[in-house]
């Protein structure tokens, strides 16, 4: 064990978090410094100062991050379409690298050698904090108590922080919920629990931020959102800043029963893992991005833009936000986008989205004087598809001739 | 203008082929043999005998192709979790390599030398027919009547029909339509009219084979499927045929608001195109197969099919099923499949299709003694994470020291 | 046929193009304005201008275009390690590009309508030059004699030399080849003729560009290779422009008997045809590449652009280098090369090329106190391996104690 | 440490591993059975028993595999002209899975609870034992002496041989070269030493395989290769195995100064290695199997092959030849295969393989009457390229007239 002077550590105010902030001063009789973040959890962060400064830390960070959040990160994921196994949103997964990257920022401004987290050595968190910070700071140190400490069971953690005083009542909503939870901007997670066996369905009072499709309104809401270079500018014509499009979306969601999820997915770690999450604003984001780029973008960008989109989303959800294959990758997503201008209007009704409608006044390349059933006046050819037709087949034929057989 | 002395025509029993049928004989002066399948467009095939013979027809081909139409072109590409361009479940472009098969198949049996069809020149119909008849049958001709006739209007149609007393009645139901469908078991498809301007929402009473979410039922209807090597051979415990399988999904579907789509579209022949969709049963298979899959494949499996599924995808929307390159890949995800059984419980409700639990009794890889928040009795030692992590992040810490920048 | 006022047209000056200046006239009764440019074939552009002007051609364009060829087009490519199907360094395929991209800025210049090329329409290069023209310049006509005329054989076609009084003396050189050839900085081809067996061996003399190896000298040459961010800047030592670069490679290359290929490739029109290449600068550009990133380029960065590659060097070699998609990938690749910078040390002998040094002096990613086979001091601690190991294992342990079977 | 009562060691009959030997039965006090292979690394390993008996081995595994070797790993292998990093034959990845499986195999034969391997900490081959041994036997351990043990320096590995008796003049061959070496029928390779500093050109005398390129033979020599689904089955129409067929490519290939390279790759666990590597055989397959593809693979095919190709060999190097992806990948490959029929002739020359060339009697796509630049009697319509090139361009048309710009 390397001695630490000083740790710069994620610390969400809660009781987990709390007890490492001790056993880190007491394991490496280090100074530690607490940073909590706002990326809209939903939960006040101002009252960790207090418990940090319980605790003796005097370097406390506490930032609200949501706007950098949503336009650094959620954002440019969204123009690349990202989703893990056809399904995942990424939730978790973006919000890390914007912690991991605050974390080493700290550490070199007030000097620490370390930084720590509270994630545990089964997960995918602790990679993606881990490589961030090593990719940003390589020469950090990091400590990750849960995989050091033997308080492995929720006894031995009481038991920790009675003999430490550490106030176990500090850390109150989120212990009535039987799951691990996590939650930013763009989602909760729920895992652990019943949801260990995937055959057994989520009740509902699990969910805390959508209501559930029977109790949302009977009446479909229509909205309509405008782009700009593949990012959401407005809702029904209002400017928004990005935190403030997701935070309304999320709304909108939530109250049409938008967003739920349930999944088996496939942890970088190697095992799979069961786990629900809601994603009400997201979930409105996926399609409509797609309809604006339906519009807007040309096909063969929209094709190879499909065809790495699932090496993205591995990336982003192994952990590799911080690297020069993402930031390449991030280029070439980037460089398509440039036309996707538009709005797409969207009925949300009772846990679905549907796109109904999309425009854009200067990109958009339907052009409906070629498509037309109807006459198009000489706009196409269709004499033309022969042509591209047999010469497209003339491989098939030539191959056919000689014998082989494809049926 | 080649010698034609017998075409095989793909012989829907509306106006247009009807059409097609005395353009042939006038044009070509050669014998037309038609052949009309049943592949679950919901409309009687046999009534296409009688109009075949009044126009004097000899050969008559009225086929059921619908559990061979599910069984070896459907249910391979679910297999795939095939998607194109992030939306389309690829109703249409399935059902034409069986099409194209079986009008060659046709044409060798009836010593015919050409096959034709109603497909326009503007479409992909066009290129899916072709293209399969050349691979199979690489001596074919094809007569594609709408590049080459000049009825490009109704009403010089509705002259020919006069002049050549072709009764204008026979086509009925779908006339009622301003659009224009196409039907099969997998799906039914709009285009045209109103919905040339994307923005337009489709007015409720297009869609013809589900209720609108609002309509559907208040309470959500639940349903367990059974899946053996990938294939849906089972619902609530009943064992049905793959035709069965479908037709009750789109019962379930329908009845439960379930499988509307609207987008725009990106045509091989290299326009963009407005179509609206009804999959009922196909919007609840993906999700369905995802599930299983999520349970019973390995990760990297599960990546290496994403990875390719654009392109196979890709491939049978742009008319390729017959190819060696589609065999190849399909002989890929078939060998994925082996161990994808078990079962899938889904509540649909308004429009919406939530996978809620999956379980397999010999082939899950979800371990929850390794996954488990609670102590794992040593079965995944938390201290391997930090190897895995080191290593992973050693490339990018080497860069980081020769002062690479990431952020 | 629509109304021609004014083409450009892509005159080598040779008797093919020639006869087409004349053919333009007559059957379009149009003017014509001669493009000629020197992107490196190794003839004099410099005496089309008589010719031009003897068959009454009025604007005349004669450039030489070889520094923008290489910089701008060979060295972004190679960049990419662009290789056609494993073999074919694409020299024909980037010089097209550039000549398309002419044709319609002289189009507009002289307000011309059309441009026109002398490539047939069973090749790659009347794709090339068309989409090329059609991306930049949509509304743009293009006419392609080869396509149109009756002019098939060489017996016609020197029928109407005499007809229309064109001098055939004039191209002199080239006819004494039977192969028909085409020649840039990158690169010269050969096809037709004998090498229409694949089986028969090109004839020693065939070969223009490089001795044979047999014919090299006894004695290695060694080069070094300078690069700033992927191109190569320097010959040892000495500062170079891009086409000097090229030029002096080639000339090494030659000496050495380097470059030579012969290959079946498949058309995009859809049939093999056989070719026969000298790149002797590009077969030593490309190992050399590879070398100076194989020590400055991160891994994943590099698999990313060996994963992108083929879909890169396929829409090259079909012609897609004016597309969304292409400049996309590019905007990828050009993102990755930033750090290659340093030096490659080469062996030329005898028609084969070695790498046997490359060095960096900032951005090197070889830490030699990490892979050394000696003591390293702690650098990298063995024992991370173990974890390493067991995680990347786990989910096949998981899956064979399953009874999965892998062997 | 948990109790381990016999392991099964991968035993060259070397120093290192029989030093392995004795530690292994001192450290754990369990037995060791001692498996040796001759997979054609050019030694003998009937040696090996002796010296294990010597030690006190009971169950001693000596088996000759080098049919297996080839067929069963370097052909499958070849069929996909997998490359590492573009250039790396994957010659020691190729050798590790069969070890692992027969490792397993013997520790089922013999009741023995794990296995044991030389491999150091720091290199990709403990990677490939481990994941394999994993992937097929789930249970095993496995112990890697160089991970554990503190014997990492020569003087130290040398006083733990006199203290414990073992013969230390019993390596020798190997011991005279400063290099890490490693040799199968398929490569030898050299790291370390000088090698790392990769500006050092290797010295003659370190190459063992090859003659240099300039001691070669002045005269060419000629072969013809025949296949058969994609392997190579007969010399100058001799039949050979699998095994003689790579053993006298090696002759061929060494007299002729060719296969050597010289790289910088990147190792699995996350650093940059230099290698010097001879591949004679290997060398001359690569290319004479991609000829024997291009006269018989269709064009996409043979895309789709080298699009996956990558990603093939990225999965052999880092270990997962026992793996689900890894089976999948070779179902599409190996469908591909079936027409890889017919002969290659090749000239070797002084370190350079050339193609010269190819044919098929049935199985070849190359139409030569539709190829041809002779008139082609209609075989092929030029004006159909019209429409193919119309059709393609029409999306980059649109896109150009709303004014987007690529240039």
């Amino acid at each position: 064990m390397s001695k630490i002077n000083k740790v710069v550590l994620a610390y969400s105010g809660g009781l987990d978090t709390s007890v490492i902030v001790k056993w880190l001063q007491d394991t490496y009789d280090c100074e530690v410094v607490t940073f909590t973040a706002d990326i809209g959890q939903g939960e006040e962060v101002e009252p960790a100062r207090a418990k940090a400064e319980a605790m003796g830390v005097k370097e406390i960070y506490i930032e609200d991050l949501r706007e950098e959040f949503v336009r650094d990160y959620v954002f440019p994921m969204f123009r690349a379409n990202a989703i893990y196994e056809g399904e995942y949103l990424l939730g978790t997964s973006i919000a890390r690298p914007l912690i991991a990257k605050r974390l080493v920022e700290i550490a070199e401004e007030t000097g620490a050698d370390a930084i720590s987290h509270g994630a545990t050595g089964k997960g995918n968190d602790q990679v993606r904090f881990e490589l961030g910070a090593y990719a940003l700071a390589p020469g950090i140190q990091v400590i990750a108590p849960w995989r050091e400490w033997d308080l492995n069971s929720r006894e031995k953690l009481m038991a920790y922080c009675e003999e430490r005083n550490i106030p176990v009542d500090f850390s109150n909503k989120k212990k009535k919920s039987p799951y691990s939870m996590d939650a930013n901007l763009l989602h909760i997670s729920y895992e652990g629990g019943n949801l260990e066996d995937p055959w057994w369905e989520a009740e509902e009072d699990m969910w805390r931020w959508s209501v559930s499709p029977e109790a949302a309104p009977d009446q479909a809401t229509y909205i309509t959102l405008g782009f700009e270079k593949g990012d959401i500018v407005s809702i029904d014509g209002e400017t928004l800043s990005p935190a403030d499009v997701l935070t309304k979306l999320n709304k909108l969601g939530g109250d049409n029963g938008i967003g739920r999820l349930d999944i088996v997915e496939n942890r970088y770690v190697g095992m799979k893992s069961r786990g629900c999450y809601e994603t009400p604003g997201g979930t409105i984001m996926l399609p409509a991005h797609r309809a604006i780029e339906s519009l807007t973008l040309d096909r063969e960008s929209a094709h190879l833009k499909d065809s790495v989109m699932p090496k993205y989303a591995e990336l982003l959800y192994n952990g590799y936000w911080w690297s020069p294959e993402r930031l390449a990758l991030q280029k070439l997503i980037d460089a398509t986008q440039e036309h996707v201008n538009g709005e797409v209007r969207l009925k949300l009704y009772k846990g679905s989205v549907t796109v109904v409608g999309r425009r854009s006044d200067n990109d958009s390349l339907f052009d409906a004087s070629i498509a037309t059933f109807e006459d198009d006046a000489g706009a196409y050819d269709q004499k033309d598809a022969e042509g591209f037709i047999k010469l497209n087949a003339l491989r098939l034929r030539i191959a056919a001739k000689t014998g082989r057989k494809l049926s």
